[in-house]
């Protein structure tokens, strides 16, 4: 199939300008200037005047049917990339899981077992390593060598179930240095914070928002510095900080790239939007929705404003979702009565193109940055490019036609993920997704899906062409 | 005229890809995937195979015919962007000078009136002013909406000829910041300086390696510090520091950056390559080839270190030559006797893509960083994007090809450049200019030259869109 | 004179202890633990029970009779210095004066037959170097050697009158670096500061806020830290920063001092106690009373909270008052419809020792760095100890009995200062100055005022044993 | 018995004063101006002509007989404190040991047992707490009520034996700061860092500098970062890092200093001296002598330089010994073929105040820092103040005559530690205790002992009276 974008402006990661693209098969093959394209046969024409043509957005961080705390994710791989591609994701790299005693490899498995053949769009995995030992060492070198996997993350929180400790960090940290790899860094105290937390609970302190308070932002940048110590001692390891959400965090790893250190992070929109108060301080047990690990901030502390000024200047690299939706019915409501017993996450993987756009709206992010922190740079951090992540002759026709004059109301009425509720109720985003092209198939147009569950395939990944 | 470039690997600031480029007239007009271009009649052909298709170079700091000291830079426009197409720099922004007590509009045509129909490849103008007060302060309202002019260099040294006072700072950027420029400054403490000067010289130092220890690192430091102060009390107007050379100015650009400040800093080759020591410190009166302010920094200091890191972390943006040639004879030679007489300036238009691409083949910085700090970081920094700058549909055809298997050695035998030396002489660089086109026309072909004086034209700059 | 105090606790900058304290004549000659001292003839007993024994307090800032905007300072050395020892300081460091195109000794000498036969308490110079030159430099030797002046005041501030330009002061440093004497400075860029001002008149902004809006922190800290380079040039000259009041500036001495230089800072009770908003914003033109350079800081930023926690880390490592008071009538309201023409001062010599016992009683600073802060450390740093600041055998009896229990109300009802309005007017201080001893002589006691016109001395001061 | 001490210079940490001492009995009853002094029948007069009188050497971090590695360090309380007195020193507190699985009561008996009696200087304990559990944290109250012991030492590395994991410091931090002690931290990665030793095993590396290597700068760094992290989380616990010895870690200090925090550190004369390189890398086995953990650290990084200016600063505020000797024969050959197996620890209780003097000589250290670091701030510290650490009235009678015209040589053949090597064989000090009293008694006088075992008391400590 041959498909024509024409009328649209290109966003690219160092600006817009406005061209006709031609896809034919899954492939871009060519980039006009505007009114250059020859006279193509059979080519569906999409005009796309007064759109933006953005390459499709790469949800690097997302769990499907994640297992924790004895219920599971609530999105499967089927409803969750359907979800993806409704809000202009057309890659997710998603997380398979070792827990602490459990077989990499195995563990992989159960993963490609659980996505292959339910996918609409294309995924790839990075791998949890929960157990770091000579075996999963091991692992590790075979699953960059011949699996597509060149990312492990590490927990510094979850004891028993994904906790590493500084030897076992220090080891596989090194162990990434050898084969390229990168080390993904989950970077909380958790032994401390579960002191905080037994001490709340003996007091009596039940509630969803303590989730948040027994979880200090100064444990999250300690975690921070001491994740970019040990990779400095493994001889500078490229390490990636998951979900960051606080200032002190932010400014260490800061600190590590003005030294030139191979440190990288993300944050998640939760962490943009949301906070402990407005949030995870519902009244009652409403605040379970928001219970997600690192937790919502204070709104009386420079976070938010931090955050986006950390994505202007590329402190922050990436945003990615987390996406790891509960229902509140069951799933939520484990916690009734303890909020350490609330499955940790907060689902989103449909919302991300359009709640970063509503930045560039608000003046907080250009429109470079937008495309680059959602497709480009997940592209080139996690071996992707230029398959993916950019709009080139030569890439898969990943495209999302964006309207800025659309405008988005995301409720749970209306989203397509698997949750009985939205973190994000009411939000009203001055932006809409308008057309979305997965590998040379338009999958979203005119608000209907024409996808299909099993179009979207596994993506072994290389090293990546990030570092400095 | 049509050309289509085949088989070579384009490099853009997030990576490289292969595809074919089409040219038609002055303008690229398409990007194929390899193979996928069609035939097209009359077509010049040419094999890049095995070689780098980039952006054609954008050097933003010169300074053809530039008055200093009794004398004038012995490059002409017409010398000068001649020897900058050889070295595959298509596009200079050239400096025209107000110095004190003159009137901008005046300097401007003054500057016109050098280059008009004498360059051999496209040039902007910078406007110096040495004299802020109200009339220029008008003038720089006029420059920006009527002559194409969006950037200011200010100078907090040479006193009586260039220098503002902070006052003068001040209001030169409270300007800036209502007309949306940008200010450039020299960041020396050039009063502080004169008087070790004058210590010096009272002490009997004379040689040209007393220029670089009365113009201490500090000094670069205290100025640099002292322009993003007053830009913040200027209310954030953005700042783009010249010709930064020292680890602690470099240190004051990246805390100011980390704060989400529009503060920028290029550094220039000779800072990443020549030292106070092995040149400026030569026997005799040598080191008068390598007087430039600011100066070469000591060997024993982590300057260049520091720089080339600055350079991949993006703490610094741009590498431009501050070109500012004087022959040895009869011009630095003016100085004999009296360093500080000696006319300040160091020629390297022609050398800047290939000693930059010396720092690939190094390890010091990425083929992605490479062709960003060279060419499209310039264009967006300085208005010219997407016209300038990048590979793509729409684009003015400035494009080199740049052949990573050649290799380059520099000579005042074979450069271009009116000098009567090299700062660089007997460099080898492990790569080669290969083909050079400008807007469209192929001026660089086999070592030969095709091009011809008043093919350049003048650009007229908008604002920046590099702005956080 | 004999006098033996029993039954107090000495206070001193390490800690308490309780001890007895003989005098005899001018000079402290024994301290015995409690009980221990023998029966001595003659002896006047004071009894200190339950009150804090403590050097007399040395206040190193004032400006007594000083010619400011076509008036003079309200304070004689006279009236200044009794108000002084009323409220527990012994020493006064005043600021002896040459200007612009004056004459040094000239200066000297004037400052001197101001002074001379008419101070209640010890007393010294400082001498402000308003006019660098070859001829001021030459004095600043004489000074230091001849005439006991080892401190020299320079102005960032205030052109044509003060003002040293960066060659004056980095000058003034290299000859300071020579003798082994301090440069204080005054640290605004008040070059900047002129240019906001005139802005602010422009548009019609006359009130008394206007003097602390148009001097923002950001030029306090810019040239706090231009000063701190440019000791770092002139080798590590000692600097002294008189009356820091911004967060700013406070970080840029600690950072210094954490790098080991001889950088130190004062600051006020004013940046301690009051506010822009609160003060100098007060209705119509009362706020004039609190227009003093630098200005009261916003109480929407952290000055104070940073500048206690300063004072305890000895980053700030003085409190002095900087002394210069205006009556409202006839002085201050020359700046009637123009804040820029109100004389700059508070008056507050008389109160500096209660209202930092007020820190003491909030929790803000310990005993020991009360009386550090206030005496001992102003006697190290210039060149009087141990002669002063600390009770020991051998020091002058300058010494104060301060009571704890009791209570001060400061107001110009009962205030000493020749002034017709208080800046702390209504003012509780949990605490009293009990009894004041100068050179051997009880000059308060019970409230009442023992001491006399001519029995201060001049204190020729050596070098500074303070410096790291 | 009576004492009168005349001639001699008191230094206090303020600076030196002329002033003759009178002792009565074991304390100091009076100072006196010089020549001040009564007549006293029966007096002993000890003429300090020449000499300073300062106050006795508090060494805060001595390990007599510690069980380590399967032996004791060498040191009894009888040979170690009479080695201290020869020094100068005439206070220890050493470390009594709860080890992981005993019991804090019992081990403290277990060191009172191993002290009563047995020293010749008086001595107080600091706590060891190996074990934090809900035992031991009640524990820690009692000590600090009823035991006079008001510091306990928490290790971060050494799991197994006095290893502490985050969430147990954080409980020990938590009940310091309720009952007002300190805590005192071995600050290494050492989890981390077994890693690194057992890599470092199986390649071979068994010498002793390997020691040195597997224990990085950036471990220590770390483990300080983690520590100040922790303390704050347990809302600003009162926190003293022992043994500092990097430079990084160093900054780590300061920069929590700069924020007001109560973070304080000591270092050692052995990183003040020693190096990497120099000692424990000499060849052979010969390095054994120098194996103690933090490290020395490599001459060719800035540590001592840093370590200095941090003694001048007051980022170190003590110097202590961490005095732990083990023989080379028998002890230190433990480790023979496998530098893990080395007892780690250096002898120098008896060289301390000799080792900082010779800093005060070589322009590092001012005579008010050297008193100060090594004597009041110890005292101040660790709630002896102002019974021990000063020269005032009522202070025990702890008094040092140092000679500044004597010389010392350091040796194994003339020390009085029960040790067969010296760690600084052949050091020549420009300076030479001269006279020691303890409470009263001259212990050391003219290079002979006239103390006597037993003579030292135990001292209860209060809270630490050196908080911000
Ligand atoms: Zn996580
Ligand atoms: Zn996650
Ligand atoms: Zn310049
Ligand atoms: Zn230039
Ligand atoms: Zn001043
Ligand atoms: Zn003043
Ligand atoms: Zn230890
Ligand atoms: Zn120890």
């Amino acid at each position: 199939m041959t498909i024509l974008i024409t009328g649209g402006i290109v966003v690219t990661s160092t600006g817009p300008y406005p061209a006709d693209v031609l896809v034919e098969g899954e492939t871009i093959t060519a980039l006009f200037a505007p009114g250059r394209a020859p006279e193509i046969a059979d080519a569906q024409v999409i005009d796309a005047t007064g759109k933006y043509v953005i390459p499709g957005g790469i949800d690097a961080h997302t769990h499907m049917e994640l297992p924790f705390g004895g219920t599971f994710a609530s999105d499967t791989f089927d409803t969750g990339t359907k979800a993806a591609a409704f809000g202009g994701t057309t890659t997710i790299i998603d997380f398979a899981v070792q827990r602490t005693g459990e077989n990499v490899h195995e563990g992989l498995a159960a993963w490609h077992a659980k996505a292959d053949g339910e996918c609409h769009v294309d995924y790839g995995f990075h791998m949890i390593i929960g157990g770091v030992d000579d075996e999963s060492l091991t692992a590790m070198d075979a699953l960059v060598e011949s699996e597509g996997i060149s990312s492990f993350k590490l927990f510094m929180a979850y004891p028993g179930v994904f906790y590493s400790d500084d030897g076992q960090i220090l080891r596989a940290m090194q162990k990434a240095r050898d084969n390229g790899s990168m080390i993904m860094m989950h970077a909380e105290n958790g032994i401390a914070i579960d002191v905080l937390v037994q001490q709340a609970l003996a007091r009596g302190e039940t509630d969803p928002i303590y989730h948040g308070i027994t979880r200090p932002a100064e444990l999250e940048a300690e975690a921070t510095r001491r994740a970019i110590s040990l990779a400095k001692v493994a001889q500078d390891t490229p390490l990636y900080i998951v979900h960051l959400s606080a200032s002190e965090a932010l400014a260490a790893v800061a600190e590590a790239r003005d030294a030139g250190r191979n440190v990288f992070a993300e944050t998640c929109p939760q962490y943009l939007y949301l906070t402990l108060e407005d949030q995870l301080g519902a009244p009652g047990f409403e605040g379970a929705k928001w219970v997600c690990s690192t937790p919502l901030r204070s709104r009386h502390e420079p976070h938010q404003r931090d955050l986006w000024r950390g994505l202007r200047s590329n402190d922050l690299a990436i945003v990615s979702t987390d996406h790891c939706p509960f229902c509140f019915k069951d799933q939520k409501e484990l916690g009734l009565g303890d909020f350490s017993k609330i499955p940790n996450g907060i689902g989103g993987v449909e919302h991300r193109v359009d709640l970063l756009y509503q930045g560039v709206v608000d003046g907080q992010l250009s429109l470079e940055r937008w495309v680059e922190t959602i497709a480009t740079t997940p592209a080139r951090m996690f071996g992707l490019y230029p398959r993916k992540g950019v709009i080139a002759p030569g890439s898969d026709a990943d495209i999302v036609l964006y309207d800025p004059a659309g405008r988005t109301r995301i409720s749970v009425e209306t989203h397509h993920m698997n949750m009985d509720h939205s973190a994000y109720e009411g939000y009203e985003i001055a932006g809409k997704v308008d057309t979305v092209i997965s590998r040379g198939t338009v999958v979203v147009s005119g608000g209907e899906y024409h996808g299909r569950k099993g179009h979207g395939r596994y993506l072994p990944r290389g090293l990546s062409t990030y570092l400095v």
